[in-house]
């Protein structure tokens, strides 16, 4: 099984940037810890500022991976580009958010990528990727 | 560690209602199973049609249980009551919701209880309620 | 052919509230005579203020009668739970309103329940429920 | 007792038109068989794809006949100019839908007509005209 | 002169909840000092987190008291069907909310209670309590 | 303790305006009650129909007196300018309308004024003053 | 200099249909004393019900007489199709209404047609069209 | 008969500010004329920039003379206060603009103050107050 | 193949009206051009501003015709008729526009039509017919 | 003439994404026959999920070709930075859309692009792009 | 060159007020440094709280300074009546703000004068000021 | 002192594109200039069409430059991504635009990116970048 995890805009900072938000961890260092939690798996991992490339991204593993794990951060709310990519491929996306984004700025309650997903998490700090994670390998009923 | 999971209105007819939508594996016996998942964890259950007495549950173990995990059903859009009631408890509650509520009715895609939770999970089926109690019983990072 | 009416919130005051709005026959005097013209039907009767009450009700009749005329009084305009309970059941619902709802306050337009109801009937008085009975008892065209 | 049902634009195409929605019996079929069910009634009918010939009968017919049935399909959503006529007149107007038209698009479930309307029946098909026929004469108690 | 106060849901956690907005006095600990303020009034008590069981207590109460004090909680926001029982019921009602409701979220700027209330006092503290009771008992000027 | 009762535009016209609205008592014939309820209070009194002239009256008292009463009339609706006011001060300043304001049209629902003031109390006719006194001389909780 | 007065849907009815908005007097009658008070004038006179003929008529006359008085009637809110009529003509329009529409309901506030007239004047009853020919027959100053 | 033309904000510089939109007469050149045209009125005229002056004004005036005509400049779309002063007294009050209000920004279409004016009158350049004046001096039919 | 053009209301005045937005050629004109490009295909022509008339005509060819072109003018933005009219009949329905609707006022963005239709083509002056035609004759893909 | 069609977002994957709405052939394939129908003309094409490099395709060509094709595929509804770049350039531009755009989501309906165009296309499958060449090789009349 | 500093409501206060937002520095002293900033020029100065008397000083001063700096304060958002008079006079208008109005509350966000100013300037502090009068003196390059 | 200046997309087309509105002195020619103006501090520039990197460009600069000046053009309307960069990073970032952004299309009123910056100047010109560095170079007051 092999899974990606892509982070959109800004998430390259994480450790760095409003910790208070969302912590002082740096994404690398997760990574570390996370693959050896699943050390059966490929856990990949993309990270872009730039919309057009998360989209390329999209395309090229779209049709090959077992799993995708997004975060697409602000263009969570205002991409239609990104909403039709996730639509337009056959590996299913689950969206992670590491805030509660239903706890912020009324514009950060609309995820316009959420309706092409399988499913959301949101508010678990990183672990919401883990949780992710663990919605592809550990499933027990179908949707 | 206890945990109780509080399901709302029509989620005692889980595995009957359109099942199209909500699988139909009844909630009964995806306990059974989950309970096997999680040996050495109390999981405790209650299921209301009534508002208020969702609220009454919440009040009686909101102070002395370890988490929550709470399918609100159709109240999650209408009632500032129960989420007064979320907010004002000790225990941390975890959102969650078995079909992808963002794929679905607009009137759906906006949960009043969101913003007083810890987090939200939803798309994955019965498992969001697996993927829940994974995020009380094996959290790595602080949010 | 086993039908039931369901009175939603402040039905119970027929008669004695806003009479120049809902009439001066109380809703048990109507049923008598409703019941005479109508002798070969069984017409059962339930009426409850609560929100989740109404839901339980609609559970337990769902699966076994063939008709529910269904007055959510307030609950029309705000109840998400009991429009998934109609959707949820087997049993064909009609909604139907004393007074024309059209009429009157803004937020009386929308009714959260008609989507999932076989058809709605409303503005004739007490004679909307025998309206709603006619339209399960002797239908020429199917829809 | 004088009744006459006015029927707005599309509706001479019934039995034609999206018969999924609407049926594959034609309205004069159906009138037929209606004015059977009421032989002691004098049941009228007029139709008119234009929005002013509408009015026009309204005005020549709202003085003298005892009741009118309307269905004003399309214009239901749009007409000031039919709701003023409506409101003019003296003949009570009950506002008739084949189709449930709280279960279509949203522009369909706000009629400018039916507020000035004696009352209102949608969803039952051809049945919600017999059923409007029936609430002119067979009525028991007074709004 | 028979009054009651009637709080809805949460309200029972006075006290506990949110003490930084709600003050850390008990309701019961708050009414035996206002009954002593007003020996010669019966000052009846109850609460309810269930929106029925309110309206089936304004029922109840609601030819029979001279005054009712109403506070709602979180259904203030969203109940028609209390706002209904409000307007079904003879005795006046005056609304009371502990906070300043203008000051907090949006969504409880807006009362669908209010405008069936003879009047409405919010932000006073346990005090807007007392000063309903004041609004009953010593009355200069008719409104 | 000194307090002052400020009128906003056309209060001055109580008691001739719109009678059956806010009563046929002139402001002065009530002042003169008031006072007498209160007879170890300074209550003072100033009115103007310009809003500019409100906010220097606000500014002048609003760091030595212990108490405003503000009744903005019809500029509660519409100024920003008045509501900086309120909170640039330091005195507490209790809102009050003589009708319920919930009850009339739907722009006097809302109130630019009543996020900055201390509470706010509406309904009562000229008793709704009296009520504002008392919550300044009597209090027996904090908020 | 040659004018003319078109009235649009249910202005036939002046006279008969709810007399307390629109007075008793017919059209015709009006219209006899309004030619009396213009003699050196033409003032014709158009109605229809049909919003197509009322665009017929408009561009018919709309590039040769002097002066068109517009009551559109309830179209006046909702045809583009007449408002661009008004806008492709050359003679010069004045809006005019009965009623007062501003005091009325809130979908009778806005005029589609009004931003392509010269002019517009409400509330008048039937002074309103005298005016209106006023405006034609006796500028002191362009505008 | 006795009437008086208010002026609201800005309506000073007439002639100076803004020609293309209002024309380059002076008001009082265009009053000196207005006059000669009613030799037998008495037309007075007042004018202010401030908001409170306005309502001082029509408190004054507004239970001896016969007529007032208004325009309230950018006062008309902002004042819930003036609105409220025209509803307060007793001479009628006739609405009027220079400039066709509907043609120009979309805040300009909406008139706080037309509700509660006898008539509106707007688009007709300086010749507006002229039939506002006609509009009180040479009534034929009662509204 | 047999086409047909239906243009709507104020399209007789093309060449007249508002030459700077339309052009100065008469549909007429422009006819005889449009035939001789397309000599093998019969290119109907109706015109009316009667939206019933439209509705009317779309009845009688639209199950006869091979392609209709429409150009519905005003009733583009208001016929939910004309719209359900589309949607009724079985020939293909391509809809056109002279200027660019998306560049001018915003309540012409919005087609009511354009969901039935099976394509839209709009701002190419009277190009736009031609296309559309072009759209029936010469088509290499299935969509 | 030098044409150039500029492709946005996901039209790379036509052909594989989503074929049920955009059809199952690629677009260099479509190319190949839409060059050999147009052999006259250079027909340049670019495709990019960048909305910038899209910009700056804009920039580059937008001064010296003769024509743009642009479907900006999920950015038209998103990017003001593109209609800005329509808007700088000397290339006339014409929007086209595989889909019809109007019978799909309701935020597929705005596009901010189109305002900036000479004009739109959409519905007509891979044909748009060919109607697209039409209009600027084979036009008659100018808008 | 003769510049001219005029400020709304409240400003009056600065220093004194909310100075977590505003600072505690006096315009007066504020004003003494500024002018020694710009020795060559006259820096006028003037405060008022009354919307009308800031029209009035506006027009004063509005054909013969050179420049002004606006801060209307609380008026920003709610004075049509301002925002004309900016509009009517000739001298160039430049609005400041203290504060960062986009970073406060959301009806702060939309300033109804900015539209009639040469330019903004927000969230400097006093600086704010200074840098509108460098706009006046420095200028290299027109707008 | 290190100073840089972002633009955003299109703006590479200055002294190009829509001259009216822009100007039309290229911004290179501009940089000399201001350089010049300000010969003790570094003014770096850099210019993307591409909102990435955009972002890219802050994370770089953002932690060690003394001030942005930001004009982001298109993105400032739409962008979430830049506006969450803005907030990520610690140098402080002042927001400018060469129009009066509030003077234009509505849609340009509304910055994303404004309440996370120290402060917005527009409407200037170019000059609007001299007084943001004059805002960074020459501070008087704290905020």
């Amino acid at each position: 099984m092999e899974l990606i995890i892509i982070n959109g805009p800004n998430l390259n900072l994480l450790g760095i940037r409003e910790t208070a938000v969302y912590g002082d961890v740096s994404f690398d260092a997760f990574l570390v810890n996370l693959r050896k939690d699943f050390p059966e798996r490929t856990i990949d991992y993309y990270q872009s500022n730039v919309e057009g490339e998360i989209i390329n991204k999209l395309h090229e593993i779209g049709f090959v991976y077992d799993g995708i794990i997004l975060n697409a951060g602000g263009y969570t709310h205002t991409s239609v580009a990104i909403a039709d990519a996730v639509a337009a491929i056959k590996t299913p996306v689950v969206e992670v958010h590491i805030s509660n984004i239903f706890a912020r700025e009324e514009y950060r309650h609309i995820s316009l990528i959420a309706p092409h997903c399988k499913g959301s998490i949101s508010g678990f700090g990183l672990d919401s990727y883990r949780l992710a994670i663990e919605s592809f390998v550990d499933l027990r009923f179908k949707v």
